[in-house]
Order: C-alpha cells, then sequence, then structure tokens
C-alpha cells in the first residue's frame, strides 16, 4: 500500500489534542487524514485535509465517516464500537480492533480480562450499579478503604476515588463500578507499547508519575523513571504481555504500580497516543504519534531509545479562572535551557482543563527536574 | 503581545515546504497563520488558518495580503519588496525586513554589500547584461575559469555555472550576472544565525556539505561539519558578522567556502530556514522552524545545540520519471536506524525536483554517515 502522496486516506475519530499531534506526523508524511470531533472548535479542525463534526457515540455517524476510509483510528474510547464492528465486517481496517477496544472500554470487563490472561492487577470486584456496592458494604463484603472506579466514562481522574467511609460513598455515580483493594505503592509508572498488524512489537522506556505531596496530582512525568533496573525490565515484559493479551494493533499506553515489594500491578491501559508519552515528540528517537502512524499502517517500528532525559508538565487551567485563555509568563519559560511548550488551541480555559503541557529535556535528567520545577513555578493558565 | 492562541495573525509568503515545515511549529503553539500562494496545490494549503492564491511578485496581491496581518514573513525571496517596504511604513512588521531583502535579493547588491561591510568573500566582478559580459571576455578583462551567477532569480543551483571556455558561455541567460573567482576549496559549509528584533543572536553548529565524487552535487548536508574547532568558531563568528551587518531579523542561513589555507569566504546568504538546517528537526533542542518563529515574534531564543549527531539526504525526482510520485522502498529505510522521511507533498516528481528529504540521527556520526548512504541507495522517488 502506498500512503504517501498518494489518495489513501487515513480517519480519525476525535479531534482533541491527541488527533492533533497525531496529525503533524501526517502531514510530515503527507498522509491523507479526515477527522470526526463533535466540536466545531476542536484542535484538529485544520491541519487534516477533512474535518467533519459529529457525535462519535452515534452508530450511523461513525458507520458513515468509516465508510470513507481505509484505515480507521480513534484518539479518544469513547466511540460506538458497534459501528466500528460493523466497518471491519464490511473490510475497512480498524486499528485498534473493535474486539480490543470492548476489552478496554468498560473498566469492569477490562480488570476481568486481566485475571482471566493472569496479568497482574490489584484484587477487585464488579457491581452492577450503586444499589449493589452499597449492598456489599452493608453485609460486610467490602471494607474501606478502597478504590471506586465507575466502569464507564472516567477520563483524568474523573470516574475514580479513594473511599475511606461511608460519607465518600454519597457522592459517587449510579450506574456500573469496580470497587479494588488499596495497595499502598511507591511509584506510578508507564509503559507505551506499538505494536503492527506484522506482530511486531516495540516497548517505549518506563516513565514515571511524580506526584505532588500534599495534592496528590501527577506533576512531573520523567523518562526515564528513576527506578532500579530489574524493576523497570519486568515493568517491561508486563507491558509486553498486556499487548499481546489484547493482541493490540497501534499504541497501548500500560499504567502500572510499582508496589512496597517491587511486584508490578497493572492499573489500567489506553489504547491510543497517552499523556504519559508526550515527552518523545522532543527526547525519542521516534515520538509517540509517527510510532502510532507506522504501527496502525503497518510500517516498520521505529527506535523507542531516548536521544535525551524528558520530564513532562501538563498545563491545566489555573483555579478561579473561566474564559478565553492567557499562558501568562510563557516567553519566560522559553527563555529556560530546553523548554518546549505545546498550546492545544483550546480557546476557553476552565479550572484544571488540560489546556497543553511543556517538556523540559535535557542530557541530565536531574537538571531537567530542576528546570521543570522552575517552569511550573513559572507559567500560569489564566483568563485575565 | 499574546500570540498562543488569540487572534495574532502571521502571514508567510510562499506556501512551499519551508512554510510547510513553519506551520507544524504555528500548529505547536496555535499561532493563527494566513499563506500567500501562486499553486492552489501548494503544500501549505492546508495547517495554515487561511490560505490565499496569488502571485507573489505582484505588488497589489502582496500589499493587499499583507495588510490583514500583525507580523508578515516570507519563506521564498523572489516576492515583491516594494509591497514589503509600503507595508513596514503602514506599521506592519515585516521581517526580514524589506532593506535587507534588497540588499539580498540581487547578488550583485549583496555582494558588493560583503565588499562594503568588510566580510570575506571571492573576489567578483557585475555585469549589467550578457553583452557586457561578452564585452569584458573579448577585452580579456575577464578570464577563464570563472563562477557565473545570474543576479536574479537563482534557485537550487539553477542560475550558477562554471565558466570553463567560450562554448560555456553560450546558454547563459542575457541579464545583469556576476563573475566570480573560481576558488579552490576544501569543504562547502554552511551556519544558520538566528537574531530577533532586541538583538539577541544565537548561531547553529557549522554544517558540511559533503559533495558526490563524481557528479559534483550535495549528497550530504552533515551537522556538525567534520572540520577543525578554530575553523568552526571562524565561520560562526563570520556568520554572526554578516547578520549583524545585513541587521537581519529571523534565521539568515550563509554559505560559506573553507579554502585550502582554512580562509572563511562568504558564498551567499539565504533569509528564511534552509535545506542545511532541516537536519534540526530531529537533531537540535530547537528546530531552524520554531527557531524561525521565536526570532520573528521577538521571544527569547531557544539552544541551537544538537542532542544527537545529524545528517540529511534530499529525495529528487528520479531522472526519467515525470507524473504522480511514487517513493519506492521507503518502508526499507523505515526500519533503519534513527531514520525520518519528510515528505513535501508535491504531487508530481519531475526529474530533480525536491520532492522531501530524509535525517538519519545518531550518537555515533560516522554511523549516521553509513545509515544516510544506505537511505540513498535504496529510496528511490519515482513515477511508475
Amino acid at each position: 500500500m502506498n500512503y504517501f502522496s498518494s489518495n489513501f486516506t487515513l480517519g480519525i475519530l476525535g479531534g482533541g489534542q491527541l488527533g492533533k499531534m497525531m496529525l503533524y506526523e501526517t502531514r510530515k508524511w503527507d498522509i491523507k487524514t479526515q477527522v470526526l470531533d463533535p466540536s466545531a472548535e476542536a484542535p484538529c479542525r485544520i491541519a487534516t485535509d477533512y474535518f467533519e463534526q459529529g457525535d462519535l457515540m452515534d452508530f450511523e455517524t461513525v458507520y458513515n465517516f468509516g465508510k470513507k476510509v481505509d484505515v480507521l483510528t480513534f484518539e479518544i474510547e469513547g466511540v460506538n464500537v458497534d459501528a466500528l464492528e460493523k466497518l471491519e465486517n464490511e473490510g475497512i481496517k480498524v486499528y485498534p480492533s473493535a474486539a480490543t477496544l470492548r476489552n478496554i472500554q468498560d473498566k469492569g470487563i477490562q480488570k476481568q480480562f486481566y485475571k482471566e490472561h493472569h496479568i497482574p492487577t490489584s484484587p477487585f470486584k464488579v457491581y452492577k450499579d450503586k444499589y449493589e456496592l452499597n449492598e456489599a458494604i452493608v453485609r460486610k463484603e467490602l471494607h474501606f478503604p478502597f478504590v471506586w472506579k465507575s466502569c464507564t466514562g472516567g477520563y483524568d481522574g474523573k470516574g475514580v476515588s479513594i473511599i475511606r467511609d461511608a460519607e465518600d460513598v454519597i457522592p459517587l455515580s449510579e450506574g456500573a463500578c469496580i470497587a479494588e483493594k488499596l495497595i499502598p505503592f511507591k511509584n506510578e509508572l508507564a509503559v507505551i507499547v506499538a505494536r503492527n498488524p506484522s506482530g511486531e512489537v516495540k516497548t517505549y522506556p518506563v516513565v514515571e508519575m511524580e506526584f505532588h505531596p500534599e495534592a496528590n496530582q501527577v506533576e512531573y512525568v520523567i523518562c526515564p523513571a528513576r527506578i532500579d533496573e530489574a524493576v523497570a525490565k519486568k515493568a517491561r515484559a508486563v507491558a509486553t504481555k498486556v499487548s499481546e493479551a489484547f493482541e493490540h494493533v497501534g499504541l497501548l499506553a500500560v499504567e502500572m504500580f510499582q508496589t512496597e515489594d517491587n511486584e508490578i500491578l497493572v492499573n489500567e491501559v489506553a489504547p491510543r497516543p497517552h499523556n504519559s508519552g508526550h515527552y518523545s515528540i522532543e527526547a525519542s528517537y521516534t515520538n509517540q504519534f509517527e510510532q502510532q502512524i507506522r504501527a496502525i499502517l503497518d510500517l516498520p517500528l521505529g527506535n523507542t531509545d531516548s536521544k535525551v532525559g524528558g520530564i513532562m508538565v501538563n498545563l491545566v487551567g489555573a483555579e478561579g479562572h473561566t474564559g478565553q485563555v492567557v499562558y501568562k509568563n510563557i516567553e519566560k519559560i522559553l527563555a529556560m535551557e530546553g523548554v518546549t511548550p505545546h498550546i492545544y488551541g483550546k480557546k476557553e480555559t476552565r479550572p484544571f482543563r488540560k489546556m497543553g503541557h511543556v517538556t523540559i529535556v535535557n542530557k541530565d535528567l536531574n537538571q531537567a527536574r530542576r528546570i521543570a520545577e522552575e517552569v511550573k513555578r513559572t507559567i500560569q493558565v489564566i483568563a485575565p
């Protein structure tokens, strides 16, 4: 198949920042694209050959969009899987496949999948609604504390809560959920696995999510993770096993816990480019977006090694600010060494909305870490 | 000035590959752009907020286009300078300035400028037309061999000839030209200088153009150049002097000769991102296109150092092939280590047309050089 400057068309469901960064790569290789997104203001509205506004969960919309492309992918899990399945049956290549997405979209099914495939994960139970959950608590089958996760619709920390007492249960949503054992962990790690239809597999180095000591929010994604070589090796092996179990094609971001006794437990996966891989644009030989294109088009996978150490800081809307965004002090961080801001192009900021990210690269990872702290202290996403 | 996700608009005259690669950076920072190009099929037709088809040499077209933007730049020298001047007078920021471009556009004026500013360059004479040139030869004021350059319209090796005898004079064009002394040189080098309106200046490392031993064509651009540190230092100093003499804003690519006795002579300059800086996308902390945006928007300049060694190979149309392009064996070069092809998006190939380039990066420059040779042997730009 000839993808370059040809009539071949890649369809992308979702037109957010992940799609936008994927389009840098399709432009680099002059691959024709079309994008579907519910918002007319989506970051992907330009740089694609054809942009369509429409509902990603609507069967007809996704099906009709998919019929016009040669290969279909997505940058968000919330898409109509029935439509993907029908498209596959009619000969459109869908990567990752509808079957893979079905195993991932619902967190209950995803956890069950790990259990069946002997993939290490924290003990859990699935409840079909809040009524059942409450019952389990009352009957003392389920004990505080535990981690509650909504089976569907979770994103960017939404749909996940640590439940310490009865009070915490009250605000939880009604739908199906899982309760997981709260595991004390030393590190939260992630590995991105790339796999193409021919079965070639490559893993990126292990990254580490460094949390704010008080706010309990991820502050820095650090590559490579500051962990033992043996633990890193184990994490990459577990991630590979997960990718192969799902028969996944494309990128799979595998989020994991390193427990107090150095066990690796799979937390959850995302079948697409991932926030934890953004550092790769500046730091890796092959960035995750190029790798995604290589994987789904069955091209040879690129080198996943890093040229330099990389740290990523999310740019989220400041508390108390809603409206037309301004990136205050961005010119100050541009003067710092090895600093690259990425602006996603959302015009309105809201508290905690992901508006962009900043990558800091340096041959010395400790130096990068110090500059990252300075970046975080300096730039502000506000609506003045 | 707030450039990011704002109403600020950057105008770009010319929509070829250089503009296209500049648009990766404006997308990354969500800077609004508009592009003018004579071709409706220009590589910049997408990824810009607004594309206009029109003649870059037409006063009215350029003037009317420029009136709609806040800052105006160009990715090709062949634009109407009178329109730029009028726009400047009316308060539009034009970078590089009309005055700088006037000193560069005409090679006779450019050479004269070097002489007046004591910038080392090969001895030359300007002739107002071919009649005058012939007369100088007949009167034996001008001796074979010499280098002939058309004062205007030269590009990608066109408009330059080595004249060894009377026979070689016959095909030359009629217009104004210069005759330069043919200087034997060891190396052809280039340095890209970035300068912003505040006067901050940074130079990229010296690159080396490696020629094919028989065809006398540049085959590889190699960064860093394999030359003595003292020569590299001198080359960067000369390039800085050139940039300051022109009071240049933006990127200035300075092409130079290293003579047999290690003198540096300025050959010519390009006031824009340049083929000799393409390696920077993969190899440098700040690629030349991001640097160009930083410079013309008076943002702090980025680090010009390299993360890894970089080599660039041009992808030009194969001889004997005209028509719908195919990049034969591109999947083979994608399997080689550290190899990134860039496809400009021109649908038709013609013999020697620049269709793209390939960057090879590696911590070991010699290894990169070996892979570059393999790349060149493998990929073919054809019309099957």
